[in-house]
């Protein structure tokens, strides 16, 4: 072989990905066909990372939103010299390998993002844009623009059908976000066949509307014109970009090409050798000739690229050294050492003052008190700032170009703000928060999974948390949404009882590196409990003890949130040998030893009620098959709260009835 | 007075709202008081209904996707004549009146669909708007269109700023539907302010993109602008509408119109009194003068209407009187007579044949079983038919104009798909059915709520049910989502394990008239299960004893789904004091009577194992804290079956060991 062609190295990636599919007998060949030659050009021509060290903080994100293609990124990772040895992508979508089936940015040295669920890789990229703009206007100095990265992000139809795309596409061209570049592979083929019977939406014509630079037309099979449309996104600084390419799915396959039976099937021995014939492709299975590993150059590239961007950072923290400290700090993830001290400072004051306040204003409070500490909390509401009490005194639109912008205005859109919240956390250098009514985190349920699975530090706020709410009735009182949330695996949610264990619960989820949490708040004020040090100090382990029977109990009553305060008022009814636990977050509860769970909650005693305005079934964890549980499973109502709480029970006498039932 | 002005009419409205929001001191006034001139105009010249019979089946149906405007609704019925006294508007908010926070189709005559959660009323309205061209194209016959009405909906930046918009009205400027019409409340004004900040998108040409007519610039304090731009609507009969009505939120208010304070309080004595004086309204609280009242003309239009219709409806039924019986028959939500026995008949064969096959094949051989008995389900899958195996023999695109219109592409839309669902089942004539992956129901889910809230008999079905499937990975694979749909109140869920069990749970969703199912299916094969007569009736049950120990049980397993069989192997290795327990759905075992609970469930037997590939704490409820569940509390892996199913310990061994160390 002489100098190999583009469409050389592009059909290095279309035989690793099919003959990846078929080796596992599973996976999805066509997209990785139809997009290799857009790949190729990104890839070797434009795309600035440096393989040697995926997490150089100034590199360019790539993200596939159109996960299931996920070969096409292995490929990619692979050729340019990633840590992604051939052995993996043999290994392709079998246990253990660090080539799952849908990209994990868990397990593979490259992936950005985790992407599958349709349209949330689009959403992931806005907030990389979206973090990048922010840093950039933080921290950058005539000169020294050591924040300077773009976002590429492939999506496909699907994507494009899904309604996050939307809400994800309006806040991009609002923000203006001219470093975001969308490629949408334009194959006319979705599962169900071609998309004629149920796509016909003007896409070009749809993100003009919302404000983007649309490059149409684009052959998504010829580098030139490729390269064209890439520089035409380039040149375009106060815009987001969609490139529209037309591809051919399963391109160089000569009976599957442009049909739906080469998106997620293996094409068949057969079908494999006549796409080796058809496009010129000698080679046996995962066998790459060293011309045309030559020709995936970026290895090199990167290593002098990022230390370009050492030299530049070097000479920026001698002139600006405080900047760079605190950009190479929030880079980093390290919270700021004072920290700690501040927040428990701030929480035995509350302690001490005992505020009678809803706990949604807590929150608030909360984030008055830590987000001066930490320029790195971002966030804010969709559409609810009044509401979920999101905003503070600093707070500042990120639409604008304020170094201090930290302050997001989602509108109506919990899906597309969730979603962005895991890119901005994925991205590095923020803490991001968003809020909306506990019930409408059903909107955004998937991206809250999704924090979960690929450990985001992301803090998700719920507020109007229960029937609580009153007169807005069923369809925003939430009744199985607590427990659903608790059911995420890897998410820690917490429904506090007062303004002390609101602030507590605030600085578990800043603490948290490792994944999400969701804070539960409500609309109505709440008591304030009476604590000593140590009871203060447990609220961090979930679930505590806050009033203690003489002796050891005859009934356990476990409550959380605004349902504590009852618990207590029923223990007073109940006498001497009520014990009631406070359990903020059953999920953090669960993570303590056996014998702190046991000095809480002592299995001799079975006596035990649960107390939560939600389903009674998930308590039954707790209180078994010879407790009770105070809760609801029915639809919520409308009407004022002091009417709502005695309908459904939640009452001293009723509380104290449930107890005196289990004999 | 003389003749009331339109204004006057209008204003009926606006007081209405303003005195109810004020008399309960929660509430929204300001979408009712920018919003009545278009709702006058519409509701008194255009609207076909008949308030003295909201069932009506011919009825134009009017959807307020802005539910939290809902005083608007609750003044145009009460103004309509319909059955909601001033009564009712003074309780507006409290508990048990007709008159909730937002409009709920179950407590208020004239209300069609519960709306509140933003851009699901739109979807619906497609919805609505579907059923009346497939119905139409059913049973109309040359000069007897018997079906024939309009879908209006009202919608506010909120809905146009949800994901679900987009979704929504892709698939209506998909299918060309010409009697759909949408109103965009412009006001620029959403919670957190002027919408500048957050909503820029170019709504008129982002709808254009849908293949939507779009009326731009319409004043929407203007009668005639707005009669101009209905007619417009109107003589468009291949594509839906959206009219663009720039309006004052808050219209009339000195101090508060054009101002989000207006948006969701009370305006407060003062600003009620001088709105009156602005106005000229001088009349109390809650009083509409007679000749106000008579302005408000449809009570005897709806009259005449809809006894125009029966006449043409009795010629019809003269000329075709088997196309009469059966719509009939479908707008009254009567099953046809031989359903029940020919779905018993097809079950019993299917226990004496015992296929091997995934209960997603077994799913798809039962819709080819009763769709033929059944004209009115209609469904379909979103982009996942091959997958969810929702195709069937009959199956024919909606898009189209058949007469036997039933299968329904819906592209990766899977809210929108869910929430269309509910508007089919809520106009009646149908029996709706969708589909996607069991993870995804995540994407939907608010929708799978308001199925369950409004008591929509939708049927959601749900493949690729757990890490089973394999490969796809963490992101595919669910793992809380079968407990977190059993929580939603009147849901039922129900997974099978078996072809047997799957028929049976298509027979018991199709029979539940007054709510959802959701109905869970494997990707793989499963076994099939022995049973007698009286087993296989039990199946209805939602739970039973599949398998009985000899005398009383030490020990019982229960499962569902895929682990029946894992249980069934395991109990054959422990002996036979094991009794093995099918649950398909615990929400209908839960609605057993008591005594039928014990008797599969006996409350001596402590020693129980519960095993389903999901989260472990659900299955608290019935092992209670001395038993022991075999399940999954963290995220899948992608991987094949046969790799995954050990790796999370869902082996005979494993359920034995579980057993044994329970002691």
């Amino acid at each position: 072989m002489t100098t190999p062609s583009r469409r050389d190295l592009a059909n290095a990636i279309r035989f690793l990905a099919i003959d990846a599919v078929q080796a596992a007998n599973s996976g999805h060949p066509g997209m990785p066909m139809g997009m290799a030659d857009i790949a190729e050009v990104l890839w070797n021509d434009y795309l600035s990372h440096n393989p040697n060290n995926p997490k150089w903080f100034n590199r360019d994100r790539f993200v596939l939103s159109n996960g299931h293609g996920s070969m096409l990124q292995y490929a990619l990772l692979h050729l340019s010299g990633y840590d992604l040895a051939i052995e993996e992508i043999r290994r392709f979508r079998q246990l253990e390998s660090k080539t799952p089936g849908h990209p994990e940015n868990f397990m593979t040295p490259g992936v950005e993002t985790t992407t599958g669920p349709l349209g949330q890789g689009f959403a992931n990229a806005v907030g990389f844009a979206l973090a990048e703009k922010v840093l950039a206007q933080r921290f950058n100095r005539p000169e020294f623009e050591v924040v300077d990265h773009r976002t590429w992000v492939f999506m496909g139809d699907g994507c494009l059908m899904e309604g996050i795309s939307h809400e994800a596409a309006s806040l991009a061209g609002t923000w203006g976000l001219g470093k975001l570049v969308a490629f949408w592979d334009d194959n006319k083929i979705s599962i169900d066949g071609n998309t004629d019977g149920w796509f016909t939406d003007d896409t070009p014509m749809r993100f003009e509307a919302y404000g983007w630079q649309v490059v149409r037309n684009v052959n998504g099979h010829d580098p030139a014109e490729i390269k064209t449309a890439i520089e035409t996104a380039m040149a375009e600084t106060g815009k987001p970009t969609l490139i529209c390419c037309r591809t051919t799915i399963g391109f160089g396959s000569p009976n599957k090409a442009g049909k739906e039976s080469v998106h997620g099937a293996a094409l068949g021995k057969e079908e494999v050798a006549a796409t080796r014939e058809a496009l010129g492709w000698p080679y046996p299975a995962f066998e790459i000739p060293q011309e045309i590993r030559d020709g995936w150059r970026a290895g090199n590239a990167g290593l002098v690229r990022e230390e370009q961007w050492n030299k530049l950072y070097d000479a920026y923290a001698a002139r600006y050294p405080e900047q760079a400290a605190e950009l190479s700090r929030r880079s980093h993830a390290e919270l700021p050492e004072s920290f700690a001290e501040a927040a428990d400072a701030y929480i035995a004051r509350l302690q001490k003052d005992g505020p009678v306040v809803a706990s949604r204003k807590a929150s608030q409070m909360a984030i008055e008190a830590f987000a001066p500490l930490l320029p790195e909390l971002v966030g804010g509401s969709a559409d609810l700032a009044h509401s979920n009490l999101t905003l503070w005194k600093g707070s500042k639109s990120v639409a604008g170009d304020s170094p201090d912008a930290n302050y997001i205005y989602f509108g109506v859109r919990e899906f597309a703000m969730t979603a962005i919240s895991n890119g901005l956390a994925l991205h590095g250098g923020f803490i991001p928060y968003d809020a909306t009514f506990l019930v409408f985190s059903d909107y955004a349920r998937n991206a809250v999974r999704m924090s979960a699975l690929m450990g985001a530090h992301a803090i998700h706020v719920y507020t109007h948390d229960s029937i609580g709410l009153g007169e807005d009735g069923p369809t925003h009182q939430p009744i199985e949404h607590l427990a659903a949330l608790r059911y995420i695996p890897h998410n820690d949610v917490w429904r506090p009882c007062d303004a002390v264990e609101s602030a507590m619960c605030w600085k578990a989820a800043i603490e948290r590196k490792d994944g999400p949490s969701c804070l539960v708040f409500s609309r109505q004020n709440l008591a304030h409990q009476i604590r000593n040090d140590a009871q203060v100090a447990a609220i961090a382990r979930g679930g505590y003890v806050l009033r203690d029977s003489m002796g050891a109990p005859d009934t356990i009553l476990i409550a959380t949130g605004s349902e504590v305060g009852l618990a207590m008022q029923a223990a007073d009814k109940l006498g001497r040998n009520v014990r009631v636990v406070s359990m903020p977050s059953t999920d953090v509860f669960d993570r303590q030893d056996a014998a702190y769970r046991e000095s809480v909650l002592p299995k001799a005693c079975r006596k035990r009620v649960a107390i939560e305005a939600g389903v009674t079934d998930f308590w039954r964890k707790y209180v078994g098959l010879d407790g009770a549980v105070v809760g609801i499973d029915s639809f919520g109502a409308s009407a004022p709260i002091e009417a709502l709480m005695p309908h459904f029970g939640f009452t001293v006498e009723n509380v104290v009835a449930t107890v005196k039932s289990l004999g």
